[in-house]
């Protein structure tokens, strides 16, 4: 089999841990499989760098009496584009430098190695810096390596523009690149090392029942992956998704299966529910007495996404007196900001307009293809809420999801009981 | 004017050198200039990343029970040719650290500026790692952004062979990437910025008295590097004086004058003795009684050549009774193992040679282009140090230089007395 394997940034943060991932490099090898390796930079390495470049700038404040205005990376107004750029060209080394030394190490061990950054590579992305989207991937160089029987282990999280200039994929980005390298060479399987051992029913911190699932599909992935699992940087799956790539979540640690992303369900029947995810970083904001007249929605959200603010759940009551309430959810980060855009806006008619800010809330998702073919999956979670008393604001539901907002405090109380009442508990 | 500035590690050591660096940049640009920036990895970074590799595969010996070997660095025999190519892809990482932050530190004082690496640089070089060649520049990303108005900061030390795998140029190889890049894009001058004031007439921790030099030849500077002057790395004035590439040598912590290196002297007469060198790094081999037959020094100096051992002066004595005496230095570190190899050879007839080694001997040359067309140097200096007493053991000439070997112990004195009979001290 030709097989990618990427190893993140714990998995090669030390030198001991990169020679564990040139073992296991070593072995996949030795049993018969192609190998192209895509490494993240080794743990607190990106941090590192990034440090240096906010220290530097924190530095320009000092010397000229200026406040610090806390760190420069997160600045991201378009003043810092060209910032941007050299920034890029600065955090990029991690991975590269991750690369050359498992190059090392394999070679080490006796294996046969070739490590490939950016331009050796070939992937191409769009010019936005510090987020940029893959558009094309050369894999010839990398081809070549591999039918000389090499293991290529390629630096991840960067690629180029059209003119040569180094870009990054932003956080998480090697997964991507991972995917991406996949997708490009045909590669049989893509392996995400990283320390967990798969994909979860539900947070197992929350909720120790929670059970590794053995597969689950990149529709439900990206459902839960965008509700804040953090195994996968979300664009890699929908890269998957796109270009039909297997991918293997395993831990860097054992030998065991972990849980396979795939396209469909392969081995058994389509899981009703296959997991919940819990998003505490949501806030509600309420417009009451809203006129109920055509336009008045645009304005609202034309406004926050002017200002940035991603909103997600959208709820309209229905209208009475010519008048209507407006709820929605935006990130609790944004929660400020989006009531101060909002306050600035000229309703027409609207003296009895309120502004209603609520950030003790968070959202829970229920996710599941075989929600398409089974009908009651909202009735039962509401059922079972119930049942423990706990009131629901907010619902809203997709194809394979249902999601609803209740009060902050009662979040792993609700997910702990629609665990159970789904049926998605560890048996053991 | 079109101006290459290179910086070295110690004025990229810490983010407020990087500062001042791009002050001084900045200036420069203000004045009018076009400007290129070199830039070296910041001090410490480079032996940072090659610890990194040597810790890497001294694991393994542990791990194995294999006895350390000491550096894997050092190592460099025909086996680690593989592994040198990822320390290429490893060590050129310092050097773009430095570029992206020297450039973000021009932005950060309003200063217009950007970064390149090997592949946006067009270094192309031959394929010995760690130790390559430049073979062309393909100067038009430089050109194009110059043009723009851009201060351009290229990452010094490294380039890419032909297939875009990147190679380094050897320690100190950023000197010569800024001359060779000043070659290239027809700069007027190119500025070594170091910490050292300029090019003195002998090392002033030897020599108090030392003078700094106004101007210098190439052909002299050659001379003087290749005997221990340490300011430039040598390849790089071989490039200047190839290209005709004038460099000015100055210090990184004024503004003064430093010392220009130039094809010829243009603003006075050339100095008969422009400076010396004391070099103790070298030891005395002598063959007594070797067969006074055609092909015997061919045979040893082969041996020699074969087992990687430069050999500097050579002297051989006229012959009596059909042998003759044959004498030579070479690096005090290799003295052993030249010992070793030749007597290992197998002289025709010579069962009286002996070989005798000397390890406490030391070279002084003194160098001047003014030489040619002065005659009595080499008689001038005997007298000198037969006043001082100092015994002569060897002696070689050259169109613009005496090199002679004393024992180690009479070296500064020696040294000393020349510099005064030259009349090279400072007249302050």
């Amino acid at each position: 089999m030709l097989i990618v394997q990427k190893f993140g940034g714990t998995s090669v943060a030390t030198l001991e841990r990169i020679r564990a991932c040139a073992r296991r490099c070593i072995a996949s090898s030795q049993q018969g499989h192609q190998l192209v390796v895509v490494v993240s930079a080794m743990a607190g390495e990106t941090n590192r760098l990034l440090s240096l470049a906010n220290d530097l700038v924190r530095l320009g404040r000092g010397e000229q009496g200026m406040p610090d205005k806390g760190p420069y990376v997160a600045a991201s107004g378009a003043g810092d584009r060209v910032h941007e750029r050299e920034l890029d060209q600065l955090v990029s080394t991690g991975e590269n430098v991750s690369a050359a030394l498992l190059s090392m190490a394999i070679h080490d061990l006796g294996g046969d190695s070739i490590s490939l950054v950016g331009h050796q590579i070939g992937m191409i992305t769009d010019g936005r810096y510090t987020n940029a989207r893959i558009q094309e991937l050369r894999g010839e160089r990398i081809r070549r390596e591999v039918e000389a029987g090499k293991i290529v282990v390629c630096a991840g999280f960067q690629g180029l523009d059209a003119e040569g200039n180094i870009t990054t994929l932003g956080r998480g980005g090697s997964d991507t690149s991972a995917v991406a390298l996949a997708a490009a060479i045909g590669a049989d399987v893509c392996e995400i090392y990283t320390d967990v051992d798969g994909v979860y029913t539900t947070d197992p911190r929350i909720e120790p029942k929670a059970r590794k699932v053995a597969e689950i599909t990149c529709e439900e992935m990206l459902e839960l992956s965008s509700l804040g699992a953090k195994i996968l940087q979300i664009r890699s799956v929908a890269f998957a998704m796109k270009y039909g790539v297997a991918v293997h979540v395993r831990s860097s640690l054992n030998e065991s299966e972990g849980t396979w992303i795939v396209s469909e369900y392969r081995s058994m029947e389509a899981p009703v529910v296959v997991g919940l995810a819990l998003d505490r970083n949501e806030a509600k904001v309420t417009l009451t007495n809203v006129p109920d007249v055509p336009g008045v929605a645009a304005v609202v959200f034309n406004r926050l996404a002017e200002a940035g603010v991603v909103v997600d759940m959208i709820i309209q009551n229905a209208s009475r007196d010519g008048a209507t309430d407006l709820t929605f959810t935006v990130p609790e980060s944004d929660l400020d900001r989006s009531v101060r855009e909002l306050e600035s806006l000229d309703f027409p008619r609207c003296e009895e307009l309120l502004i209603i800010k609520d950030p003790d809330i968070c959202k829970i998702s229920i996710v599941g293809v075989g929600m398409r073919s089974h009908s009651g999956i909202a009735a039962k979670a509401f059922q079972i809420m119930a049942t423990e008393g706990i009131n629901i604001q907010m619902v809203s539901t997709s194809e394979i999801k249902v999601s609803v907002v209740v009060q902050e405090r009662y979040g792993e109380l609700a997910l702990r009981a629609l665990h159970a009442g789904f049926g998605l508990a560890d048996e053991a």
